[in-house]
């Protein structure tokens, strides 16, 4: 096989066998096929496309281009969760503990923030001596014991998706829905658990800023974890404003333990009893979603979910007294307030701004050598449909740099939209695709 | 400026400036810009294209990345003479001597061949003792003195270019319009003359296949020199079967010297009558270019093309003896026939193949590396149109080596196709633009 060849298969617009994307992929990772060589496809695939067939080969090309792991030793059907990034998603951090106290293992990895998306790991880390690797059998072990363990991506997973991920990063060749879906399945196929639960985002806080792509990339991806024997759903789910209240690390923290305790805000506490309630179905603890929906509204009235978030923490090294006293979790020492400068309606929150703001008061990192902020971000007083009057508080932005906090806020007036006419949120759960 | 944002433009559609584009160049040369994002590059402009405003910044920008002659010090309106390459393709051999001898300056640099091409400077090495290396003091001089020089391109003569070629070949990103025009004119424009004549072949053996193409391709570097204040005419000429009879250097040689001496094949002198003839006139030395090619007929009959050949090889520390004696060029040891093994009339011979079996009898190069064999190669007996008996010779191979030789005439015999119909021999020049 010849690399000129098969890139120019491509931009002739012809389909690439099996055997040649996992040529290619193998090639690129002992690195026998230059950068140029890859960049060069990458970019005929932008313009070209991938069939759903490609799509699938070069999956699973990734999938096994690097360690897989091996949930066998668990017991019951593993179920993962996986967001395509958004601004304020704490959900992690709610559903997986509400769906194991209802029996449904969740052997989870994550990632960690870039850019104006938070990261999973990074919140995690806002817990004071919560450890987020773990050796292999101590994962193992501690989904047996408590059906829960969450940790960061292990560096020998899917070596093929890091090595193009970063390529696509700075070659313009990142927004194609075969590249994106094969990206994301690799690595939640290579974490081996038996169902996934993706909750695509979409609005100007997610990667998918319309519905139509979020449609497209929900269908190829359940696509390919059928393909590939994984029973996979897609809920379809707004980030045209932040989710929830609180953006940053240890403010989601407490907000996730706030909706655990049965008082956060409306709409995390739907989403999270949608996607926990698809878990417990996938996971066969409920006999239809319905039920399972029914069951973890059940799970959260009943306190299992904040139980189990405790035994969680604790199991992984943290401090589970978090759950009862917020002054444990890092504490920022400056706050500046955002206000309204008129009467009115917010017609609009720019998540994007909010999540840039977020990042700029610290919490975020724009590279990913950044050192974080863990105690800072941004609390949203005000949401997209809501009455406003001029001087009351739109937003506060914690953190512990004054000139810092300065640009934060900055970047978050002009997140905010406020018009005279009454509006309506925009809906929060678009489409639940594959089940 | 980012190059990320400059792909993403392309990749959009959207026009680069002066500005950008000239970063681009600059960066790429100077190693700040990496070759994958450059090959990104590359490839969304093969699938977007280059307007013709962005093909001339794009020229101008190489043109100006490394050194540029300065041929002022010769008198007179200096004229380029260049060919997009094919096979058989001797007509620099007997073009310039010509212009030359009816008082044009030709201060001409060339190239070498590569894989089924042949290149001016093999075939000028296969005289005995030619240097294609002048110091440019002497090049000029010699210009000045006799009205030819001809040489091997300099190291530093448009860096961006080679540096750019090399990528396009190994990230098939070669087959665009803008990138082709740009590289070709940047060196022509660098080199220096006043007007420069093109022949743009067009056939399986030449790089556009088709004659919309080569349209297309002609009239985008005659738009390009006009820009850049260089008065440049295009011919579009046939490259469906090699141009005259002999493949391979001295061979060529040969045949440049008979055409020069009046007793050439028909095409080669028809050919060089109407180059040599439109340089005669864009070099101000006829009224009309139909003035030029009498003048140029006139210069071949009455022996002063020859006589200036002749000139030019002494000038150049080369044997000029040659020109009447033809054992003084290298010679091979074996030769081969290729046989006729049906009466008909020659269809077609398919120019890429004859080139390719010249490049196996050993005249010619797979990499740039490989050494040739000088005074290997093909002499095509039969051409398009001609009647055929069975076993008659429709080629004879030449070289040093019987295994190369075997491999090359089983290459050959693919190339040509007999069959019973009399057919025209193609139409050599199909178009001239500029003019």
């Amino acid at each position: 096989m010849n690399m000129v060849d098969l890139i120019q298969k491509k931009k002739d617009g012809a389909e690439l066998d099996a055997a040649e994307i996992k040529w290619f992929i193998n090639g690129y990772v002992a690195g026998s096929i230059p950068d140029y060589q890859a960049a060069a496809l990458l970019m005929a695939i932008c313009f070209k496309g991938l069939s759903r067939r490609e799509t699938f080969e070069l999956t699973d090309a990734m999938r096994y281009s690097g360690d897989t792991i091996d949930l066998s030793p668990i017991d019951g059907i593993k179920v993962d969760k996986h967001s395509t990034g958004g601004v304020g998603d704490k959900t992690t951090l709610v559903v997986a503990p509400l769906a194991a106290a209802l029996g449904v293992p969740v052997a989870k990895m994550s990632g960690r923030g870039l850019g104006f998306t938070g990261g999973t790991v990074d919140k995690l880390e806002a817990i004071p001596g919560f450890r987020t690797t773990l050796e292999p059998e101590e994962f193992l072990r501690q989904v047996n014991d408590i059906k829960i363990a969450v940790i960061g991506q292990t560096a020998h997973i899917t070596p093929a998706d890091k090595k193009l991920y970063a390529l696509r990063d700075v070659t313009a060749t990142v927004d194609s829905f075969g590249l994106i879906a094969s990206s994301i399945m690799s690595k939640k196929l290579a974490a081996g658990s038996d169902a996934i639960v993706l909750d695509v985002k979409v609005g100007d806080g997610a990667f998918m800023e319309n519905e139509h792509d979020a449609e497209i990339l929900a269908e190829l991806m359940v696509d390919i974890g059928d393909k590939s024997g994984r029973r996979t759903v897609a809920a379809i789910t707004e980030m045209g404003q932040p989710l929830g209240q609180a953006v940053g690390n240890s403010l989601e923290v407490i907000e996730a333990i706030e909706t655990l305790k049965g008082r956060g805000p409306a709409d995390i506490t739907e989403l999270a009893e949608k996607l926990s309630g698809i878990m417990v179905y996938l996971g066969g603890k409920a006999a239809t979603p319905e039920e399972g929906y029914e069951l973890t509204r059940q799970a959260l009235a009943d306190g299992r979910g904040l139980a189990k978030l405790r035994e969680f923490i604790a199991a992984q090294g943290g401090e589970a007294g978090v759950v009862d006293d917020y002054s444990l979790l890092p504490q920022h020492s400056l706050k500046k307030e955002l206000l309204a400068d008129r009467d009115g309606f917010v017609q609009k929150i720019e998540a994007r701004r909010i999540g840039l703001a977020s990042q700029h008061t610290g919490a975020g990192r724009a590279t990913k050598e950044d050192t974080i902020d863990l105690s800072a971000g941004i609390i949203v007083r005000k949401k997209t449909g809501e009455a406003v009057r001029k001087g009351e508080v739109l937003a506060t932005l914690y953190g512990n740099d004054e000139k810092k906090l300065e640009t934060a806020a900055a970047e978050a007036a002009q997140a905010f939209c406020l018009g005279e006419s009454k509006v309506f949120a925009p809906r929060l759960i678009k489409k639940i695709i594959g089940i």
